[in-house]
Parts: structure tokens; C-alpha cells; sequence
């Protein structure tokens, strides 16, 4: 077995594209062999630059994260992208989009592409997501986009697992104060606002400059970039601004610091995973069916059935 | 200490709404006196119905929940509003619109409403916005109405702990698969169309019927309702559509099969709740930042360093 991983790690490290698809599955699907692979290949990682794309469904996420990627390879950089998408029977079938639209990155050699649906892993899709971004920068991606749906705040939470944070905005949101709502602008580094053909792409540029006034002073202070993703317009100074960014977090000392933030983010989401798996294990099904059961009826609250279970506080 | 809760609970179940207002206080900020509150009431409850509204920003929730309660208000029953909105500095200032949307209800003795936006509580927003509903039900709400801000997975867990989900769709939004994704069209019992004077109506329409043609059978055909909340329009078909689907839980008898597998879901959450707070009492900051610096300087790994917290699995 040791043998074999060997084999599988040099072959990942020399750019096999199938091993590297083996060692995600693994480590998507919590396989004992994945924790190994990243035991083996964490050392490697920490030379990519991680960059988050996130926000409110219908912003054109997916092709800025497209463009975003051919920039970068016209830099001459490779690139992995993760595009997190929480696990819904319909995502599976037909309505899938995000492979369709990104078939000609899929072909050129210097990218690589998964999808990442699995809530099973230990510590949820966050701390999931860091490993199969961890696998992707020792593996040598140069840059690694992390596309998340929706504006939830696990979305948020992974979104913050980057070194620099893209929230896509759009025009025709612009009166829709909701949008930037959910905790995600403070989460922001840069801020895009895709489809700036559109009417109204001004009053949007100026409600994100009256939040960005609203926010407590930072030392940085989010660029805001208007793009047409579709036609390819404003891609390169989006890019620039993230690595106007990167270079900000440098001088600043910053990119130590949020390191270790995301380690502990991550180290948390593991250990809290492995001691909920323990205590599953440790009930069983009969007796958290039993504490359900007598919580619905009203025999006992929630609060004492946890008590019953894992002892108070 | 025994003394000042007896009374607390004698005014809360006589209506006193400052009384709920503390007790909800406590309950949100995870105080000891919060969990003995809900111990107290939690027999009570159990009656309200249980509306989950949710959808993606700019669909219009706000105003939909605000017309649905006046709806309810109409047929003699008293409502709840649980507004639940991740924590956002911003949203604790100047675009908080939720209260404002909602000041004619507020005027009203038979409604009580109540912005959720703590995530401090054990086992999360979802828990904590349980133990708000429960304590609402036991106060005598008819009615509770759970809104929920985005699409993200922490929003569609909190959804689901209500009996029935509204999902809240828009005319414009039908071009754009993503917003039906991210997990949300499964959980919907029904399907509301919001500002339906808008054009696209009529496509919105046929492109949730073809969502809903894909998915596996049900016994329950999730109803397809169009309305403009803002003109008071269609508002009395959706909460007829919501009491049919009631009447279907109460027919088939999955009531109570929801009401376990809500419970169980608490309880879960609860528990894991715990065992993090307990973890990191036992941890302490320093070691915790130790296992943090080390991962982040790659002297470990991610999941050696959970290991070495807490033990295999």
C-alpha cells in the first residue's frame, strides 16, 4: 500500500493529471489514503496564490472565474480551479453548467478543473475545499481560483479560506441592498462588477463606494473593477487588482498572519469533525433515534437531549 | 434566581412581550438562563405552524413574509417573524431595511418579530434559530414565519427545520439556472413567483416545471404561485398553497416524521455544539495557535494537527 502511494505521489508530483484526479477523489471523499496523500504533499503546498470568487447567484461567476483563468494563462502561469458547489440532485444531472462553460479551458493542459459537491468529508465542505487546495498547489498550480455558489455563510467561510477575496457584482443589483448583505463584503479584497455593459453600472460603483465608506479603515481599500466577462473586457486589471492585493498582504506582513488563521480555521473544522464522527459512533443510531423521538414528542427539549448525550458544559 | 424565572415564564405565557424579549435575548446569546427558559416552555410548544421563506437576495422575501403575515393576521391567526441574517457589521448599521420593511406589522400587538443575526450560540444559527421559533410556538404564535437571507447551505438547513419551505423565485432571475441551484429546489414545498408584473413571468413558470419534472417522484407536487407581494397580489393563494401542503404532511403523516428528523438535526448540532466548546476550553489558546503556526509554517499538516488535538478517528 505505502509502495503504491509512492508511486501515485511521484507520479502527482510530476504532473500526472490522472493521479492527481485519484488523490482528490480521496481527499474529497474522506478515504484514509487522502489524509495520508496530504500528509505526504502538505509540505509541498503553500505556493500558490488562493483566490476566492464569490457572490450572489446569477453574477456571472463562472465566466469572470473563466476569463480570470485565461489571463492567467496568457501570464504564462498554471492554474487549478475549485468550483464548490454544496450537493443538490439536479446540480448532478442536467442543469450543470460550470464544465459546459469552462470546455475550452478544459482543454489546454495548464489548467485543471473539479468540481466539489461532497458534504461528506470530515469538517464539511470548508475544510474539504482547503484540501483539495492544498493537493492543487503542491501538485504546482501556480494560481488556484476557488468559484463558490451562492452567499450563504459556508460560502463565506471558504471564500475567507483565500488569500485574496473576489465579490462579483453585478448592475441590476444595484438597488438590491440584500446582495451585499450576508457578512460577504467584509470579506472582500477586490471588488468586481461583472456585466458592466448593463445599465446602471454606475449607481453600482457608487453604493459599493458608500459601503466601502461605511466599513470600519482598513489599511487596504477594495479596488472596485467593472468588467464584461462575456466579452473579455476588464479581466487583466481584475487580475492586477489581486495582485495588487497579494503584494499588499507581503509588505504588510499580512499573508503570515492569515496563514496561520486559515490553518486554525481548518485545524478546528477537522477536529470538531472527528469528534462529531466519534459521537455518532459512540450513540448509535437506536439510541439518537430514542432522544429524536422523545424531543418531537415533547418529553424531553432539545438542550437536555445534547445534555444526555455528550454531558453539559 | 428559580423566583424571577417562575415570573418571567407566568408573563411570558400571558402574552407579556417584554417578557418574550428577554427570554429570546438569553436564548440567542446561549445564556444558561435561556437554556432553562426553553427547558420550561419547550412542553408548550409544538402547535404553530412553521413557514420557512428563503430564496435568493432580491427576490423580494422580505416583502413576501411581511404580506403572508398580514394574510394571517386577516384570518384572526397571531404571527412570529424570524428574520435571520448572518452577522454582518454592516447590517447591525445603516442598511438593516428588514425592521423598516416591516413597520406597519410592527404596530401590530399580534405579531412579534425578531431579527436573528447572533451566531454565537451552541450549534449555531440554525440551532439558536430553533430555540427562537420554539419559544415563540410556546408563547402562543399561530403562526411562525422563519425568513432567511441567500442560498447558502447553513440558509437551506434553517429552511428545512420549518414544516413548510416557500421558495421565493423572480421573473428576471429566469435565465439564470444558479439561482435554482445550491440545493434549495429540493427543500421547497412551494414554489413562489414574486413580482410577476414583470416580464418573464410565464418563463420563470415553465422553467420551475421543468425543474420540478426532473426530480424524483414525490407524493407532494411542490404548487407553482405567482404574486406581487408589493401590490398585496396573489398573497392569499400562497398561504392556501402552504395550509394544503400542511393538510398533506397531517394526511400522510409525516408530521411527525418531520418534526423527528428536525429534532434530531438540534440535536446533533447541539451536541457538536458542546463538544467544540468543551475542545477548545480543553485546548486552550495557546496550544491551539502552536498546532496553527505549525501547520501554516508546514511542520504539520492540517489533519495530523486535528489528530494530535483530539485522537483518531
Amino acid at each position: 500500500m505505502s509502495g503504491r502511494l509512492d508511486e501515485l505521489q511521484a507520479r502527482l508530483l510530476d504532473g500526472d493529471r490522472r493521479a492527481l484526479s485519484r488523490v482528490l477523489s480521496w481527499v474529497e471523499n474522506g478515504d484514509a489514503r487522502g489524509r495520508e496523500m496530504l500528509r505526504r504533499l502538505y509540505p509541498r503546498s503553500g505556493r500558490a496564490r488562493i483566490i476566492g470568487l464569490t457572490g450572489s447567484p446569477g453574477a456571472g461567476k463562472s465566466t469572470v472565474t473563466n476569463e480570470f483563468a485565461k489571463v492567467c494563462r496568457a501570464r504564462g502561469l498554471s492554474v487549478g480551479i475549485v468550483a464548490v458547489d454544496p450537493s443538490s440532485p439536479y446540480t448532478q444531472g442536467a442543469i450543470l453548467g460550470d464544465r459546459v462553460r469552462m470546455a475550452e479551458l478544459h482543454a489546454d493542459r495548464g489548467v485543471f478543473i473539479r468540481s466539489l459537491a461532497s458534504r461528506g468529508a470530515l469538517g464539511g465542505l470548508s475544510a474539504a475545499t482547503q484540501d483539495v487546495v492544498h493537493v492543487l498547489d503542491a501538485y504546482g498550480k501556480d494560481v488556484v481560483l476557488i468559484e463558490t455558489v451562492g452567499a450563504g455563510q459556508d460560502e463565506v467561510e471558504i471564500a475567507s479560506t483565500a488569500q485574496t477575496t473576489v465579490l462579483v457584482n453585478t448592475p441590476n443589483m444595484g438597488d438590491d441592498v440584500q446582495t451585499l448583505k450576508a457578512g460577504i463584503m467584509e470579506i472582500a479584497d477586490v471588488l468586481a462588477v461583472n456585466k458592466a455593459d448593463l445599465p446602471g453600472v454606475d449607481r453600482m460603483v457608487s453604493a459599493l463606494k458608500a459601503l466601502l465608506s461605511l466599513a470600519p479603515d482598513r489599511d487596504w481599500q477594495p479596488p472596485i473593477t467593472p468588467l464584461v466577462a462575456t466579452k473579455s473586457e476588464g479581466v487583466e486589471q481584475l487580475v492586477d487588482a489581486c495582485e495588487a492585493h497579494h503584494a499588499h498582504l507581503v509588505e504588510t506582513g499580512r499573508l503570515a498572519d492569515a496563514e496561520s488563521a486559515r490553518a486554525r480555521q481548518q485545524i478546528v473544522a477537522l477536529a470538531r469533525g472527528r469528534v462529531l464522527a466519534n459521537l455518532l459512533n459512540e450513540i448509535g443510531e437506536e439510541r439518537l433515534s430514542q432522544l429524536s423521538t422523545a424531543v418531537a414528542s415533547r418529553s424531553t427539549d432539545p438542550h437536555s437531549a445534547a445534555e444526555a448525550w455528550v454531558g453539559g458544559e
